[in-house]
């Protein structure tokens, strides 16, 4: 080795947290994402001197997940990275943490394959930027639901709010994030299948509610650029996926009028549900708001958790 | 009069100017709308001492409007403001000078409604802000196309690029305007009636075509509010109207196709045409672009009028 060749010191092992995500965010379906700071998964990588990829241990899964590289979204996506990179005979080793439950419309199986591709590139010492890394993680994510979108990967990933102008192109925006917006989150326990939340959705829609979204979209993101909270409020309706998806959740009006008369923003549906989210000014009203969401959930003999954040700006990290 | 009293001088006649727009934008279905410095409609308001609004002249219409004030879209906007101001007798004449075609896309009849409301307002000391005469414009407009729609007024009243969040509430907000952003128009002599316009459209539309132009009109708001032409370029598409209202415009797809190999960042049709449209980066380039696409119409024996110009900041403007 020449005295000029710079090392770059690899760990020799990285743990990192990719956190939970709120996608559509009312006038974005399948547009629109936002981080918040908790729950999240967890992946742990580290070498090791046998070849190839393997997962080693899978905790809060319920034992639900395959310990095989192909049978979850952390795998697919760091093993998809390893080839993009001709390093898949490197031997690495991966844990997978779960820390959010399956199918609660907050971006589990995005997470974990964020995790997944973000430990693994963090331990190659970074070859590639976060940025970089969407299309491993999103590869990921398609292996568990069969879609290829960036709306709970894009913010994960790279935290902030995350409007998509297209999957295909992977064209993505960072949205300004306005200091004081908080998220109130609730995730009533209860159990919505990915396919019954798509089915119920209408192939069509007339182009006067496109329009109506359309107008809502705009002005969501036009209130993000301006700082204009008052605007923002004004544009979180769901006129296209709400109306329908609704009925698979108790209460779900009962929660949001309880929502906005406290004082929220704009209050619908997380992904595909069941969880719900409402967007508040500050942390004192959010933290009113989520009591309230889930008063309803609880006087209806549904069980809930209860997340709180600002919109997390930071995305995946180490720990 | 006391001598504390402060005196403001009333003008004799007031003349103005409203400028052509064109709505839609591509990606904004009747969410968007800028202004162009020319064409654009004039008119004249004096104060006379017979009772009321009259209109005293009209140029430039062959003879089609009538002069009373409820036939055309100006006296409907002056008089709605009248009313609203409680001076429906003042003696008020008002002469309208059309300068621009009937049903070329390019929102006659808005710049109409624009010039006789902002005319009127001001021969009365400007008693109400540019903004306020909105929804008196809009009336104006509405009077002649039946649509209650801001897409057209709004950008001929306050100039630069118009988002309209909602019609109704009339909430709508003024985008940033990239400085070097250029318009081409060309307006082919065609005639396209408004009312096959809106028939030839579908009643539905696919959802995913609607998350189709809602990435679109995403990305061009975000490019504009990063100043990233190269975003705003690649966000000019329509997958609503166009594939449509093309079929009535002869050569569509070979102008457009001329216009963005000339490197225009985006063609499409200007409201619901017969005019079309593209933003281009830079005046010498719209010059080139214009002039390609005029010369498709050309060589199909279709007589047109080519109008370039930065995005109209300005608005409707005393002259």
């Amino acid at each position: 080795m020449s005295s000029n060749t710079m090392v770059i010191e690899e760990p020799n092992e990285v743990r990192v947290f990719a956190p939970a995500t709120v996608a559509n965010v009312a006038s974005g379906y399948d547009v629109l994402g936002f981080a918040i700071d908790a729950p999240g998964d967890e992946v742990v990588a580290r070498f090791s001197d046998q070849p190839g990829l393997r997962i080693t241990n899978i905790t809060g899964d319920n034992g639900k997940l395959p310990k095989t590289v192909e049978g979850n979204t952390a795998g697919v996506a760091a093993l998809d990275l390893l080839r993009h990179l001709g390093l898949t005979d490197k031997g690495i080793e991966m844990e997978i943490h779960k820390k959010m439950p399956f199918g609660s419309g907050l971006g589990s199986s995005a997470a974990s394959a964020v995790a997944g591709v973000y430990a693994v590139n963090m331990l190659l010492g970074e070859p590639l930027t976060k940025k970089q890394l969407l299309p491993f993680a999103m590869t990921g994510e398609a292996s568990a639901d069969g879609a290829y979108h960036a709306d709970n990967v894009g913010p994960s990933l790279l935290g902030g709010i995350t409007f998509i102008r297209s999957n295909e192109e992977l064209d993505i925006t960072q949205l300004p994030v306005p200091e004081n917006l908080w998220a109130a989150v609730v995730h009533p326990d209860i159990e919505i299948l990915t396919k019954v939340a798509r089915d119920i959705l209408p192939k069509e829609i007339p182009i006067s509610t496109a329009t109506q979204q359309m107008g809502n979209l705009g002005g969501f993101i036009c209130g993000l650029y301006n700082n204009d909270l008052g605007l923002v409020g004004r544009s979180l309706h769901d006129v296209i996926a709400e109306p329908h998806r609704q009925k698979l959740i108790p209460e779900f009006y009962t929660a949001k009028q309880e929502a906005l008369s406290h004082g929220a923003l704009g209050f619908s549906i997380s992904g595909a549900g069941p969880s719900v989210f409402a967007l508040c000014e500050g942390e004192e009203n959010a933290n009113k708001v989520a009591e309230v969401i889930s008063k309803v959930f609880t006087d209806n003999n549904f069980g809930n958790q209860i997340h709180v954040s600002r919109i997390n700006t930071t995305g995946v990290h180490v720990i």
